[in-house]
């Protein structure tokens, strides 16, 4: 096992919890097998989950790579089953965490020893493209990246409601999402609903369109910005904190007739807080992330769950390469109920971080194709790793500190505050 | 692909839909791969269900066995997904009952094709052995079969509670099972209860007892046996029918200070019900099966399903053979959540009418033993098969009716009647 560090340029994207860094960090993970195939994974990055990873190396190496339950149960007990973790997308399990990276890396190795493509080993594909949404970010200029490593940004700086239709126009036409959610939370609501209706004379009535402040809104907030955007959102994702606060809103917009979907992936972020948001109908429409929740095979758990309670499944991105883009679009293909587009920060990474041979996975007609090549159908460019290792090395972020990075860049008196509306 | 029905000898078991049949039915589907490995199921048997499968040639022949997430697409389309059909085990979906023998034979193959047993297939697996519960009948003496072909009987008439005992001691001398479980609405409930606390007083406070009367009980008789049984039964099986019945009877008991779980294979056969079913808390135990169930992943799914609502999970059976306990005892392996010994009613089949290569899968210590065999860890005696082919052919049964069987053999003006008391 062999676990590396990655640092790979980000933009300054906003959000309610401040700013992105110039990197965001991600952990490459590789099983090799005695007879020399190499599985791989990516997941989250900086020193926690790596430290995570590496306490985990005894209950990995001389495993079988099929014996994945066993291994399940043993990083359970090594990381203790119900210590939480937080970092910006909710509650987060260690354990799943770490299993999740371990699980896919053993996909990938088995998928290339037998010759057959992840989604074969989750029950087969029941679709060949995997459709992706665009994510919309109110932005400043720059490509990301710091000092003698800054970037290009093609993207420029998007802090109104022109600059985000202009930023939808550009990424739908080139990449052909058929949805697009904007990351909201970041300036007053009013401007955000704004924002969402420049989005819609941009892209015309039919395309779909979500907003997520992240939790930015009170339950009357929420309430307000849902009735504003009626008939116009696809689904409202995360718009207040906390379940009770999810399912006011919810219980508020059904009785005023607006029977708008809410998402989560900050209420619902793993198995143990689906009861209770189905009890509290608290949410319709759940988030999926086989990096947190557990590995490919709960996010196929997770489907037929879905489709059991009448409850949508979307899936979650963070600031991501490649290879997690992969093994998202082999477990969505592999899951009959996904019902909406997954949602992927790819756009937003520069190509020159990729570190899959060949370069970037292609996004074409807004989907990812999922291919008959074996494991997640891609390898390693190890000097790209490489590269990505250095500037991890190099650069210094060690964890992902929206709050500090706003501070340091756009406001040095600025407080996180959910909800703050 | 080839499906063959076959006959394996039946004992005078009764419950509350009658008496079983001289024969039990089931068939074995084979699929066999262009470079010629064959895969093995087995599922339930008669006229009805080969038809169903049948029907499924077109859609499996030429068919990858990975390919199983459109398979099962196109089973669904061919079978209308929303269909029902009515057997003695309840409410049962043709397609899932179509596909879920396919994907078992499937996994065989690919699990003999690389080398791997089927529950490192489903995740790996999380134990070593998979308990079974002896499953106790009242019974006619006779072991099954007729005319020429009629078997000896090694357990004799049973229709006392003092029989009951000794049946039980002997099935759990013999075969060394954790826990039991009676097959009751036969007699009255009195008759039951106290067959009950003969099996307590026979194999002592500490071997948990189940009942299932197969909703022969009013909700205020359930309640009494309930009651009645207070501290002894490890959970109690479908009491009465209707999902309101079981909902009544759980509402009552928890009311009243008796927690005891209610097991259902009966309100809950499919994920369609299960929504209801917590919403009503009308089940605490949900008995899957794989052959109605949809096959092995859906298990899986189930799995992870009754741990999110906190549901116990065990298994439920049907007359069967080996191929069928080897797939049970695989998929039990691979799913965590199993807290229950599975039931079975393979102690009560011949084993002259095994179609396994060496005889009858061993149950020792009341487990069976997954082993790292290929596939189920199972050949078929292909000698054997078409005995039970000429069983099938010869005898003439071709759909189980107990309610037949006891006019013909106990009480020609016999009526089933749910609920009886």
């Amino acid at each position: 096992m062999q676990a590396t560090p990655i640092a790979i340029a980000d933009p300054p994207l906003r959000n309610s919890s401040g700013l992105h860094a110039p990197y965001a960090l991600r952990t490459i993970v590789e099983l090799v097998s005695e007879d020399g195939i190499s599985g791989f994974a990516e997941t989250h990055g900086g020193g926690r989950i790596l430290d995570d990873i590496e306490r985990s190396r005894p209950l990995v190496v001389g495993c079988d790579a099929y014996d994945l339950g066993r291994l399940r149960l043993a990083v359970n007990a090594e990381h203790g089953h119900s210590s939480q973790t937080m970092d910006t997308a909710g509650s987060m399990r260690t354990a799943q965490r770490v299993f999740g990276a371990l699980e896919v890396a053993a996909l990938d190795l088995i998928g290339k020893a037998t010759g057959r493509p992840v989604c074969d080993l989750l029950g087969g594909r029941v679709r060949d493209e995997v459709f992706f949404s665009a994510y919309l970010f109110y932005k400043h200029a720059g490509g990301g990246g710091e000092g003698d490593d800054a970037r290009e940004d093609r993207w420029g700086e998007a802090l109104t409601p022109e600059d985000l239709a202009s930023q939808a126009q550009r990424m739908v036409a080139e990449y052909g999402f058929p949805s697009v959610k904007l990351k909201g939370g970041v300036f007053p609501p009013e401007t955000e609903i704004e924002t969402v209706m420049a989005l819609r004379d941009a892209l015309g009535p039919e395309m779909p369109i979500r907003i997520d402040p992240n939790a930015a809104w009170t339950v009357e907030t929420s309430i307000r910005v849902a009735q504003s955007l009626a008939g116009v959102l696809e689904y409202f994702e995360d718009p207040t904190p906390h379940m009770d606060g999810m399912s006011a809103v919810r219980r508020e917009l059904c009785e005023t007739g607006h029977d708008i979907p809410l998402a989560t992936n900050m209420v619902v972020t793993s198995f143990a807080d689906v009861a209770e948001a189905v009890q509290k109908d608290a949410v319709q429409v759940i988030l999926g992330d086989h990096h947190y929740w557990g590995g490919l095979r709960a996010i196929t758990h997770l489907g037929q769950l879905c489709e059991t309670f009448d409850i949508g499944l979307s899936m979650h991105s963070n600031s991501h390469l490649g290879l997690s883009l992969l093994a998202m679009a082999h477990v969505a293909t592999a899951t009959p109920h996904l019902s909406y587009a997954c949602d992927t920060h790819y756009p937003w990474q520069d190509p020159a971080d990729e570190i899959l041979i060949g370069g970037p996975v292609p996004i074409r007609d807004g989907s990812v194709r999922v291919g008959d090549e074996p494991g997640l159908g891609a390898e390693i460019d190890r000097d790209a790793l490489a590269r990505g290792y250095e500037r991890y090395r190099q650069r210094g972020y060690r964890e992902r500190d929206d709050v500090t990075e706003m501070r340091k860049h756009v406001d040095p008196n600025w407080e996180k505050k959910l909800p703050r509306w």
